[in-house]
């Protein structure tokens, strides 16, 4: 069991309706220490890849972004979230379902920060069914730039997020990968990662 | 001049209606080597305080909270912000007011997240007005815990904010505050500090 795996079975809670919370030390409360780790071991798995810029969407993908860049030496972006959009034609725009919502948001970039010529490391805490992250893959497609892959903190491996994304042929890691949990007893069980 | 006064006339854009636009380095793309000089230029200005947690609020606050936090080996915690609240007994709520938007905003903190013990530094990374500064205040003052100061990098000191907030006796400090600025010829001044 790796670090983040031991830290959300200490101080993780999961509650009906398959949520799993981890607002003491990831995205409400932040343990700076831990996100510092987080940073380091992604930044580990992509090792010897030659990567621009960070790109992350608001809110809590931030302090990971940070976290991650800072090891690299290189910018990050963060990507806003906005339900209306004036749509000019300084910005690449995806929209995205939100099926926990059920309803649309548009995920924006400003089109100067991306360029054809960059690497991007995708980064963010939490992975359900990827509709942010998809929203981010897509926008980097529309700048020509390329995805050199993507790196989680915590994904719901029983939602269906990450079975997406690896099937369209991207490189993703996730720290932690959630097979399941119980909101009776507590109990939370990870997918075994080599 | 301050390594942040240089960078905004050299990156900075004034627009018509006192706009400044730092989104190249601080709130879109992010400069992460600059957010650090951010957040040791921060704890150096209280270097000997006892800090105990470093407060913020989304988004691009958390950045900033970061550095300082990854510095003073702390906690941070982001304030959320909210239109409509769902009124429970475990978040402390502080409603304000949006000159700009013309309307109400809830600046939200789980209240297990602060208590009376904790001394608060709480940052950002622009202040107008300051309205989600003076929520972030009643929010320490409703959990009896101390606000230690406030560290802002960029102050507009021509909006009332800073006015506002040091006539209640708080020390904030602001890395570079805007005297004046013009959009026509993009010339902006800064308020001398010591």
């Amino acid at each position: 069991m790796n670090f983040l795996e031991e830290r959300i079975l200490k101080d993780g809670v999961v509650s009906a309706g398959n949520v799993l919370k981890v607002d003491s030390f990831l995205n409400h409360q932040m343990d700076v220490a831990l996100l510092d780790q987080i940073g380091k071991e992604i930044c580990r798995r992509y090792e010897g890849k030659k990567i621009t810029k960070v790109l992350t969407i608001e809110t809590s993908g931030i302090a990971i972004a940070y976290a991650v860049a800072q090891q690299l030496g290189v910018p990050m972006v963060f990507a806003k979230k906005s339900k209306s959009i004036n749509l000019s034609g300084d910005m690449y725009v995806a929209q995205v379902e939100s099926f926990l919502h059920n309803d649309v948001e548009h995920v924006i970039v400003a089109r100067k920060f991306l360029s054809e010529d960059d690497n991007i490391l995708i980064v963010d805490d939490i992975m359900a069914n990827g509709c942010a992250l998809q929203g981010l893959i897509s926008i980097v497609d529309s700048a020509d730039a390329t995805v050199e892959g993507l790196g989680i903190a915590i994904e719901k491996g029983f939602q269906e997020g990450g079975y997406r994304i690896r099937n369209l042929g991207y490189h993703l890691e996730s720290l932690a990968i959630v097979e399941s949990m119980d909101a009776e007893t507590g109990k939370i069980t990870f997918r075994e990662q080599i």
